[in-house]
């Protein structure tokens, strides 16, 4: 087996806040900052879905990455283009709207259809900011 | 008269929505599409800011960056970032929260911090996603 | 009148080669160096496009930048990208292929459809490589 | 053993295309879009080469980034700068020119020559355009 | 456990030269190149740290980005921001200024005081220019 | 006349330091903060020189921008790549080793090579970090 790693970048525009409904403004504030402020903010984010897998002889792809990039949109950036990931996203609900927990649910929306492409899911990267990203590898095994 | 152009690089993440309230939902939506979804979304927002001037025998500069950065974020950045444009930015108070008009209300926010430097401001550019920027030169003479 | 400037930036990815068909290979080679290749080599181009114009008061736009967006895909993307420029670009038929002629090509296609939208080209940007970029702003007058 | 990665970035313009010979246009069409263009296109392609090894005391190199640098160049670049990758590149012959095959055959060219800089081969990235990518880590052991 | 990695990046600017005291001049240049400039050179580095944990129920955070931010800053970015790496810079003392040996070095500044945080340092990546970098994962066990 | 205005890139990395030698270290701190360090500090410079002119009929270029890159790296860039600005750069002997002198200085070395090309130099832009740039558009006339 030698594994190849293709990755496709997609981008959403979404806002959100960081908060706990059973804490205070007060508490939120000092917790999570200006991130908590309750009229909301958004940012540009920048998704990275990497899969990996043998390369088919046929097409010279391990995947095609427009068959990736539709699956991508379909599940992940169609809930979250435009959208408040606190209220209007249903695999983000009752969650902190953070990014760590953003990208754990992306992972989780795109692991089987993923399989359906013939690869596997290798990492799902989420850049917030320019500063701040996160990464996921998927659950231990 | 030798003018040199210095440009300073900041950010803030927002929240907006592009409507109009006398319009009704569907109005808003045919209008301003996805921008005008009721539960906002946002941006990371890149601003440039141009001044020129002739550059100071004594020190080399046109203006201190420095201090033209200290004005930027005590004048616009700490009014946007983590803010909800339409909600709770008075400078934007009554305008559609387009790039547009957020560009020439942070213009005339700048305008004339920036003569305390002993320059003049030449241009404002706002990049709103990776795709989309807007820049104003100040008003015709 | 207050000028506002708004830019839309698009990409196609194309082939192309440098090279005058009255030149043979060799002085072909001589003035355009390894982009003279018989067989062709291509470009990720970036394309900018600024549109000038006042900022309307009932939607903040100077121009819908999606309507501005489908302008430039339906114009020019579509005819260039995955194309080979030499061979099936008709607007560029019988021109040398250099981004100088490109982006002045791309001018003339766009200028009267931009003027549908109620605003007025300023300058069409287009970068060949990460290290050369070419910007026209229309026929003198 | 304490290793550390260095990465060299290099970059190439070059023209392909997506088919496979036996199949007719209309077939190569529907498995590879535009891509399968009979006229060509082509892309800026950027390449990061990742080497790992122990730190030198002498020098506090992993290995010479200008070596890295001469080798890439030498044993790739040269060989696919402003080149058709179907009908110019030896090391491509035979095979379909799709990124994953080309990143394949990129490690296959260097993993020996960077073993005399006294390090190993860990990764080859191509970068086809700013969405798309593709990662190598060599055959499994 | 489901490992989730964040990584901030920051900035520094700094002054360095590739030399050994007990080598000439000639020598120095012979293996150091242009690099060994007696008079200095510098760079504009960038630096990410990626730090792996498990998601706090409670705060939604690996670990709190800006937290990670101030202890990057306070143990890192201010020793070396507009400094002299070869004078000036404590940890990097009796070193060669290469990027590997500041790789490692930062690595060192930051494993203990990122446990704080209840998390576990995973990478540090310097971006030296935009084409050379260096990522250590700490020592092998 | 329909001008057309072509960019090319180039980068350096330099060494340097802002003071005034008649002031006191204390002085020059306030005046120019870390900037002053006498240990000196660097950057990774960008530079894009801009040279406007009429498109060749015969080669469809303002100017060839290779040899636009040749007399870039001859008269600007070997003067300055790995070297201590206030130091070692004749052009800059004498001046404050500011972004705003440095660009000046680098207009006059170009103005006239670029007349050889056939073209006039229209803009020197000179990047001293990702959020500080400086642009020169040659003396009033």
């Amino acid at each position: 087996m030698n594994n190849v790693y293709i990755t496709r970048k997609e981008r959403f525009n979404a806002a959100h806040r960081l908060f706990r409904p059973e804490f205070t403004d007060a508490e939120n504030l000092r917790i999570f900052g200006k991130c908590s402020n309750p009229n909301w903010h958004g940012h540009n984010y920048t998704l990275w879905v990497t899969v990996k897998g043998e390369v088919c002889n046929s097409t010279g792809f391990v995947a095609d990455l427009k068959e990736l990039s539709l699956i991508i949109n379909e599940k992940v950036i169609i809930l979250l283009d435009h959208r408040n990931i606190n209220l209007e996203v249903d695999f983000m609900s009752g969650k902190l709207a953070s990014t760590e927990n953003l990208t754990i649910a992306i992972w989780n929306k795109l692991d089987e259809p993923v399989k359906k492409l013939g690869a596997s899911l290798h990492c799902v990267k989420v850049e917030e900011t320019d500063n701040n990203m996160v990464e996921y590898f998927g659950p231990s095994k």
